[in-house]
């Protein structure tokens, strides 16, 4: 058989191909929620797929993250948190904020969530990814979703609108462990 | 081939094993918690393996069900009551009740789930079965379990020891389904 000019396109084509699949599977390893520029995204199954952490009530009208809180992680995180005491790459923390609903039961007061307000999210990377996005470090990538557009992540830079209220958890790898018995 | 003694006593044995297995597997078809009398017993890995529904901050000291309350059930469960606005026969609603911790964070006070106190248990149950325990009526098996000896269902009665707290859900099937995100 004779090497023609078609076989040597076809071999090109070919070749271009499997290296464009090979390098979107690379991008894809470290995190579906996670596109090559450090853009962050919401997960959007978490309450019926991950697992569920634990819950935060934060009552004061001024906190900046006043609401109920439900906090959720994958499963595998969970089962290597419990393992190592780390977070592997790729832990994706989905901290739902609803606004607290209260009411008077016949077990006396009672406050529970209600509607959705914002989503806070950090992604582990441990490997320091996106220097250049101002919205990575210290571990994690750093994102906060409105209600009203859960596809735009506010956040333009995790050191001015996110890591100060984490300050308290700066020796537990900046999550409030505490509250998460899942982890126990 | 004639038949032998023999030949029927291998029969007879075969026959009462295969009702036995039978038997058995219909008692587990209705829920692996519950046995043959109606005793309801705990589930183990329900925050590693099911779905969480939601949560409730019960502040009150003198509360019956003071504390945080973290609610799971089956992932099947929330599939079907999401189609038919019901719970299917089997549905095990787990409350787990922890006592309040509390803190200043950089954001204000915050409260969340400390160490566990006890488990309310409801099984769903829509055909009446276990008529003759104390703990089944309206539509459920009811069950309490402290922290101190999570084998023994300290509940004997669900009139006296349940359904008082339940009332203001008597519409929604006993169940307080507006603090349930992941059901709607």
């Amino acid at each position: 058989m004779r090497f023609t000019w078609k076989m040597a396109v076809v071999f090109l084509v070919s070749f271009l191909w499997l290296s464009g699949l090979h390098a979107q599977e690379k991008a894809e390893t470290f995190s579906p929620y996670v596109d090559d520029q450090g853009r962050i995204s919401l997960p959007k199954d978490y309450r019926a797929k991950w697992t569920y952490l634990g819950s935060w009530a934060v009552p004061m009208k001024k906190a900046p993250g006043q609401g109920f809180h439900d906090v959720f992680t994958q499963p595998e995180s969970v089962e290597a948190y419990k393992k190592t005491g780390k977070f592997p790459d790729g832990t994706v923390l989905v901290k739902e904020i609803r606004k607290i609903d209260a009411g008077k039961m016949t077990t006396g007061q009672a406050y529970w969530a209600g509607d959705i307000a914002s989503w806070f999210v950090m992604i582990k990377d441990g490997k320091g990814r996106f220097k250049n996005n101002p919205n990575w470090g210290n571990g994690w990538g750093w994102a906060l979703f409105n209600a009203k557009d859960p596809n735009k992540n506010v956040s333009t830079n995790f050191q001015t609108d996110c890591i100060g209220c984490h300050i308290p958890a700066k020796n537990t790898d900046w999550v409030y462990i505490q509250g998460y018995p899942t982890l126990k």
